[in-house]
């Protein structure tokens, strides 16, 4: 990758040419406009992240299947069904195309397993050392299917948390793939796409109140976000929450508390209590949510507090990390 | 900043509550979910742009206000109203928290002059060295008002080829800046929105067939590549574009062609023949599109070629640049 291949020029158009656009096949790529002209009816729901995983390739995905399901995760947390994605491309000078056709490829994969069209997109070149190899923004498009708002601002006390599965592999995974560390089996990342899961639970008329997937921050920084935002308090039932035998070996090992570990094909969701149960049925027919369960509880207050029940039934306080456990884990 | 300012624990939420959210000042982001839930009626236009300008302050803008003019200028060109952006930010580990208070109030200006609003954001923190103080990307939605499909496939032979006003200003102030030239006057970049004199020109019933930016590759590259889209011809009148004494100079200092350089307020516009003198009229009504003029025109082919016809009457044949002039202008 060169700096001309940002330039705007004839380097430009042939990577776009020859390189992205054939990866993407969308026919709104190929009007070759300023964007993307789509038909949406109704009201929307519009996300955005950028990508900035290190390293890009990791067991269970790399930067484009991240950029793709972490977008479209977000959308399935507003009660949308993902329709469209842009792609924001920022390359650095010396990249080879190898990897942005790996990465491009991915991108492609994903969307279409979830269901999405990747439909507008840029691309910038910096200088060699202005970038780490590549980042990747995607914005996303959906159309909200919800019959009512999702947010903190539904939650109610008395509402269940469902938690989708699993937690801290993909936290887990990126970090080994960074450090190279030699664990007994190779963690893989539980990156994928919820859409399904999610679109069933309001298929099924269960009231959601509200959504979060436990990405950056993991389980405990969601769950206080949305405690202080909904000015109620959470108690987590930490015997409930399933990791993995490795994932908690890891842990131990790095010192890392699991309900902190970033995860990126999981989500909890807010539920009126007497659909707790049927919930975690439907969940439970998806593969990518076999594993639900009711993890916790809303109550009145205090306001913003979560707390954990742990093995031995002792209550301990859970708040965000003050500081950095994990920079750059997606 | 530190990385802890995007991990998602504390620091993140104190950086996006004090800093991040104040400045944008929308009631979308104070819902604080993980995407805007929006009303939006009737097709839409969908872009992305990632701004990677270097240095991030310039005479004229700074990287806050080309990126949300230049996504703002994208929706307009595809004939649509823009309405929403979303705002993800990469950040420097070191960069001052003042700098980006900066930005960030630059993007919040001028989204209240273009008429959009800052809905949806993501901040990143990647370590120091690995990015270039900040990278903005956003991603814009429209409202499509243009009645009929507005792109390189709707230019026809005949058609007047509309240029909004001066050209090669964002480019040279960039450059200017950035190697801390010491031309005699300071030339200011052109940036700008131009929803206005777009959204007036369909008001008005003008037959608008395509439109485009000229942003990197300037005036040279946007005609080249409608042209191979469309598989037509573009002749130009190079006596008839303006460009300001100044830039004219320093141009010539530096060797470049001003049709190669790059703008950040300026477009052109395809418009049916019979409406081109109508056109330039209801441009010249908006300050930003004052000295808007008909530059050339569309003729059957070759298809592809653009040439330019030069002040002693001599053609020469324009093409993209193949290589790289001005890295890192937008």
């Amino acid at each position: 990758m060169q700096l001309a291949h940002g330039g705007g020029g004839r380097a430009m158009k042939q990577l776009i040419d020859l390189i992205i656009r054939p990866a993407f096949a969308d026919p709104e790529l190929d009007r070759c406009h300023d964007g993307a002209a789509l038909a949406v009816d109704g009201p929307v729901a519009f996300t955005t992240d950028s990508y900035v995983v290190r390293p890009i390739i990791f067991p269970g995905g790399d930067i484009g299947s991240l950029a793709v399901n972490g977008t479209v995760n977000d959308l399935a947390m507003c009660g949308a069904r993902p329709l469209y994605l842009s792609v924001g491309l920022i390359l650095e000078e010396g990249l080879p195309i190898d990897t942005l056709r790996r990465v491009l490829a991915s991108m492609h994969k994903a969307a279409s397993a979830a269901g999405v069209r990747l439909v507008t997109g840029d691309t910038k070149v910096v200088d060699h050392g202005k970038a780490d190899r590549i980042f990747v923004n995607t914005a996303g498009l959906g159309r909200i299917v919800a019959p009512t708002p999702i947010g903190p601002s539904s939650v109610r006390a008395g509402d269940a948390v469902i938690l989708s599965g699993d937690i801290g592999r993909h936290g887990i995974a990126v970090m080994a793939a960074r450090e190279g560390f030699g664990f007994e089996t190779t963690i893989e990342s539980d990156c994928a796409a919820v859409t399904n899961p999610v679109l069933a639970l309001l298929e099924e008329g269960i009231a959601v109140h509200c959504l979060r997937d436990l990405t950056r921050g993991g389980l405990a920084s969601a769950a206080v976000e949305i405690a202080e935002t909904a000015g109620l308090a959470i108690v987590l039932d930490e015997r409930a929450v399933p990791v993995r035998d490795d994932v908690a070996a890891a842990c131990e090992l790095l010192g890392f508390d699991p309900l902190h570990v970033a995860n990126e094909g999981r989500f909890i969701a807010f539920v009126a209590p007497e659909d707790a149960d049927r919930a975690v049925e439907v969940l439970r027919h998806h593969p990518v949510s076999a594993e639900a369960l009711v993890a916790g509880w809303v109550e009145h207050g205090p306001s913003g507090r979560v707390s954990c029940r742990g093995a031995l039934g002792v209550m301990r306080a859970i708040d965000m990390l003050s500081g950095e456990q994990l920079p750059r884990i997606c």
